[in-house]
């Protein structure tokens, strides 16, 4: 048996989500396919992260083991060859020790959020970034932000399904930035509560409207409470930017 | 009767290219069509250039006539509503002078294409780059670029279908740059050959990865023979940047 570690990036939009799902067509579930069509094993390949419904990544890290005599070059090229029509690509292959694990060993998860400040509708970033026609004040929002940094009870910011144990998360940063019309969200920590970064971003489009003062999102902070969730940003923005592991 | 001044942001993947066509849809045809549906008069739009079939616009300018009493405002909003399943979207509308032209006021067009120098297919950006596998000299590409700038005799970079009436045409400028393993060529002109930037970036291409000398490059151009062409690039990575006017 051999491990391997892919790298991998998609356009979430065809699929329910990162996850095997029985109900419709996952990143996941075309990965493994993929390698079942090159190995004939059935095979489980684990991911550093969960991405939703229409959540992109650029690089997200992933586990498969395999029975069958392959190096890591063919393998890595016949995934891609089996995934041609998914808009999935395996940027890198490579072998690692058996016991080496994409979830449990992940030390940092990294996501971005791309919001498109115009009136405009989206014609070449449809399904692939936050349009807000408002006015944004991305200096008040990186403000807002610095709020969020640190340990804190997440509660308000975490999906009624999310399966984390706790709420308590360690935010390692936070950061909001302009360029022209494009307004960037960075996110790190070690790990994130589902819906998370979603919510944070909903939350930091209202202090950038203005609807929300400093205080309010620390107030709903603070509140540890759902209820007080001002707004949920949809997925088209999300990516999942990148694992980071010891080494 | 009053002018109107659009700015347009496409996707030029589902089009047979910006100019009406018989037998698909363009870009031009989904534009007065959305107008008509608005002011119920058959109208023609007027673009400051005409992109090929898969070839993009981040701001593309045309203008239109119109007779119904309409302000700009209500008139890019209604073409913003008529076009919402189209990937098209009017960026800004504006009232103009009824002898304002937008394609024989347009002193300059800018284009840029965008190649992505890596290994592993395209999955967030299929379609909307070109991807080269071998490793790339963005500084022999950029120097070469320099062979091409001025006035040339551009026939060997020339569709057979080029409808213009001289292939004299002067060249700008010509920048090649590098961003990790995205490569951008930007160009500007007064006008452009149809598919000249896509055949000056083609040969381009081969300068970068070895098989042309800076030397072929400007044989290729000298030669103004279209038997000399290396390559002509996909429409994927071409984008329409802008069209300058004065004042």
């Amino acid at each position: 048996m051999t491990r391997f570690r892919l790298t991998i990036e998609y356009d979430g939009r065809p699929y329910m989500g990162w996850q095997r799902q029985p109900h419709g067509p996952s990143v996941q579930q075309a990965i493994e396919d993929a390698c079942q069509g090159i190995t004939g094993e059935e095979v489980l390949v684990y991911g550093a992260g969960r991405t939703d419904s229409g959540v992109h990544a650029l690089a997200m890290t992933a586990h498969v083991d395999v029975e069958k005599d392959i190096d890591a070059f063919r393998l890595g090229e016949g995934l891609n060859a089996k995934l041609r029509s998914e808009p999935i690509a395996i940027l890198d292959c490579e072998e690692v020790d058996s016991d080496w694990h994409a979830r449990f060993d992940c030390l940092g998860r990294r996501y971005l959020y791309r919001i498109v400040n115009r009136r405009s509708p989206l014609a070449l970033e449809a399904g692939r970034a936050w349009r807000i026609p408002q006015p944004l004040d991305e200096q008040a929002m990186h403000r807002g932000a610095q709020l969020l940094v640190g340990k804190h009870d997440f509660t308000t910011f975490r999906s009624a399904h999310c399966q984390s144990e706790s709420p308590l998360k360690t935010l390692g940063s936070l950061a909001v930035s302009r360029e022209d019309d494009a307004i960037v969200v960075q996110a790190a920590a070690r790990s994130f509560l589902h819906h998370q970064v979603r919510s944070m971003v909903g939350c930091l489009a209202l202090v950038g409207i203005g609807r929300w003062s400093e205080g309010d999102l620390r107030d709903a902070l603070e509140a540890a409470d759902r209820q007080r969730l001002g707004l949920n940003a949809p997925p088209d923005g999300l990516y999942f930017v990148g694992a980071d592991y010891a080494g």
